[in-house]
């Protein structure tokens, strides 16, 4: 069977011990064992540190970028093989395949198009020039340079391209080396990648690692110059937040945890119009589309009371359309859940919902695979608002006055979606919604090729206060901030100006 | 004997059980008694959220400036109170008092102006609009609204009216509602700025809280949009950093913590040059200033190898002429420390770093009183790029190759100096030091009225990697965003104009 291994100090090696077996969700049969046993974790890092780090600082912003657009250009011949695997060993349809696997092409492309904006530079001039005494010549100019560390991205299992490449693209943009960590049970994809970058000497050595397998004791080895970014479970992430480097050391960290992203149906909105539609199409793409796997899904759907009978009828039909099985199959639009795992968390967190089953059930699904139907649950608990549920299911709840208030119970979230005609309502929603989001996304059916809440942009930020863990990606240049250090120059103007090339 | 009171739910409240007494460190006079016992902490935090909050969003950004002037004008009229309190409270010499009283009103001043730049609006825009499709319909803009909690302050006993005003000022204009806790032992000054404030009613209800004594359990209280912003020591950080409020949600948190500042001097500056007086001037400067209590405070002064007896000598001499003593007295340069603690502390420091102390020593001076004469060490242990003697000593340590390097091993600091007419040398410095500071200063004779490294100026960040916290205040409007949820707008290009009112 396929052994994978990790690309560390510039070698590929494989971990001792007793591995974990990836599996093919669909058939659950195994397609490779992964270990990261035995593998000096403080000599990888110290390698990237050491090594890749200087690499990248002697590079400008436009020959980081360049080497993104070669990553991109080499995931897109190799586009199929990738496909292919993401089909096999992430249960996904081609279409779920190709949201991952292209979305990771568009956001290196988007941060390659960013890195020739910011030309032949190496650190990033913020804002004006500052006059601080009554003569000009006391002068302050703040500066953004890379941090002398290296940048540890553990990364969520639903997303093993793009969750690679939102981070990795902007933390080498900013001129850091990335230590890479896939979750092992979907590990196939992020291994093909990172093998095209390492075998066509895509980045200075030192500048991409990658470690399959567990994390083990890596984060004890950060330092504060390191910065560690996390997707993945809220209690995940409290646990590295609680790790001592971060609390000791001041570890840069960013986290990107659980959400209940809602999606509000204005009382303007009736049943059959084109932004009713658009709401129905939006609920039930974000339900279905990778099992609902998806950190931005729509969980919370609120419904004004008098057309809540309406939107249960139609979403009860549109589910009852949605064909789940092998995601070989062209005409399947859903395949399994990406793990055993993930299968009996969900129908765990199906049970703490409570509520009626509308659409759907957690009962397993087939003989093999970690396949469930799509479920819509009607008047829940309380829990709706608390837990997560990160698969094929969403909560119909149907508000009478203010839904603001309804949505900020989940206490921070990545994304919510306003669907309205009604400025006066969208302006409401907007204010109340604003401080509980990283995002907000106002449904209209004259945008053509609308992506839905459930894209991520990279143009845009993505991440959310509170329980979506308090943290921001992306947002184009926003992202590079993360991984830099702004410090305020202070002094002469001529000396300063001169500093700055000028 | 005077009681302090926490100012909460808009009244005044002593506190219950054993109070904590307040000193004069010149005499060991009691002052003042204070205690936070019996404090409903929840209670209050829940009237700043409940009531401060939606008064302060209620208010555009040039109202909330507004009331930033009427606090620097209300502390203006007060000022030789304030500065008496200061003398006696703090043991500060008159001018070390007005560093603190006058630094406070001019960082209210430049935030009143800030606001003034903002107008009427209560949110702010970031950035330009972005199309998102290849209709220039399908847009996206990024805008930042006030979170709806409290921001916590916990602040340092060395500045009770600066480190008020430089957390509250950017708080209070971001449209947060503030709980402010001053370090109990130098707690005067602040309470009666409070008292002003409150008296004056120059701010809505519940906008400014005010918590004298023991924080206690307060930060248990804190929920996902509140804000905790604290300065003091390392220590104390982390364990505010390993609560769980901050772990579990997300508590937004900044650290401004331990910090060896160093002032480099370049191999070009030949003793008797301007260049080099002033790095002699900044030098004494910061180690005397406030009792060496200051977060900014130069603790390693790096010289090359040739100067190092030179400067050696020229320190000492200038040192010996610092009379230290009862602050009151005019030609008194230098008072005692703030408390018995602090000078137990600063003692045991000085013990640390070993080596010789080429001026002064840790011996107590006189019979009453917490006075210590600054300290000169020469050939420290390597405990000088790890321990921060909060007090007025220094390390000279001289350097042959590359000084940057010596400084990085702080492994992270507020800010660090560079004093060279040397255009290559400056730019390696900047180099090698950048990516470990908050701030540079470049020091240069033509300034007029230089303020030297140890000011923090509210135009410019104020904060430092690793070892420093990890965090970043001020600099001018870039502090707001702390206060702020950033939040990306995705739909309709008109139906998002109309939101921003265009």
């Amino acid at each position: 069977m396929l052994e994978l291994r990790s690309y560390v100090g510039a070698r590929w090696v494989a971990g001792t011990g007793a591995p974990q077996t990836l599996l093919n969700p669909t058939t659950e049969e195994p397609l490779a064992h992964a270990s990261s046993e035995g593998i000096d974790l403080k000599a990888a890092l110290e390698h990237a540190r050491a090594t890749g780090g200087p690499a990248l600082r002697a590079m400008s912003f436009a020959e980081r970028g360049a080497a993104l657009k070669a990553i991109a250009d080499a995931m897109q011949s190799e586009r199929e093989a990738l496909l292919e695997l993401s089909i096999a060993n992430g249960g996904n349809t081609r279409s779920d395949a190709k949201f991952d696997v292209d979305g990771a092409i568009a956001t290196l492309l988007a941060y390659s198009e960013i890195a020739s904006t910011l030309g032949n530079s190496r650190f990033l001039v913020d804002g004006e020039g500052i006059q601080l005494g009554r003569s000009a010549r006391f002068h302050g100019q703040h500066i953004a340079v890379p941090r002398h560390g290296v940048a540890v991205h553990i990364n969520a299992f639903n997303f093993p391209a793009w969750g690679f490449a939102e981070k990795a693209a902007v933390a080498l943009l900013a001129g850091m080396p990335v230590l890479s960590k896939p979750a092992t049970s979907s590990a196939m994809v992020a291994c093909r990648i990172v093998e095209l970058v390492a075998g066509g000497k895509l980045l200075p050595e030192g500048a991409l690692s990658l470690l399959v397998g567990s994390a083990r004791e890596l984060v004890s080895h950060l330092g504060p110059q390191d910065v560690l970014a996390f997707t993945g479970s809220g209690e995940t992430g409290a646990q590295l937040r609680a790790s001592a480097a971060v609390i000791n050391l001041s570890v840069r960290i960013n986290i990107e945890a659980d959400s209940l992203n809602a999606a509000v149906l204005g009382p303007d909105v009736e049943p059959r119009s084109d932004m009713y539609e658009l709401f129905l199409k939006d609920v039930v793409r974000d339900m279905t589309q990778k099992a609902g796997q998806k950190c931005t899904a729509i969980r919370r759907v609120l419904v004004p009371q008098q057309y809540h009978s309406s939107v249960r009828e139609d979403l009860v039909e549109l589910l009852g359309a949605i064909r789940v099985g092998d995601p070989k199959n062209e005409d399947v639009r859903m395949g399994p859940l990406a793990s055993r795992a993930q299968l009996e968390d969900v129908r765990r967190g199906v049970g703490r919902l409570e509520g009626k089953h509308v659409f759907g059930s957690p009962a397993p699904l087939g003989a093999k695979g970690f396949f469930i139907s799509p479920i819509l649950v009607e008047d829940p608990a309380s829990a709706v608002h608390e837990h997560e549920v990160f698969g094929p299911v969403a909560a119909l709840l149907r508000y009478k006055d203010d839904p603001a208030e309804i949505v900020a119970r989940g206490a921070g979230g990545l994304v919510s979606s306003v669907y309205s005609d009604d400025q006066e309502f969208i302006d409401r929603m907007v204010t109340g919604l604003a401080p509980f989001h990283g995002r907000l996304y106002l449904g209209h059916p004259k945008i053509e090729l609308s992506p839905g809440p459930g894209t991520v942009l990279p143009q845009l930020v993505h991440g959310g206060p509170g329980r979506a863990g308090g943290g921001e990606e992306l947002g184009g240049p926003r992202g590079l901030a993360f991984y830099m250090q702004r410090v305020a120059l202070e002094g002469s103007r001529p000396v300063i100006q001169k500093l700055l090339g000028k």
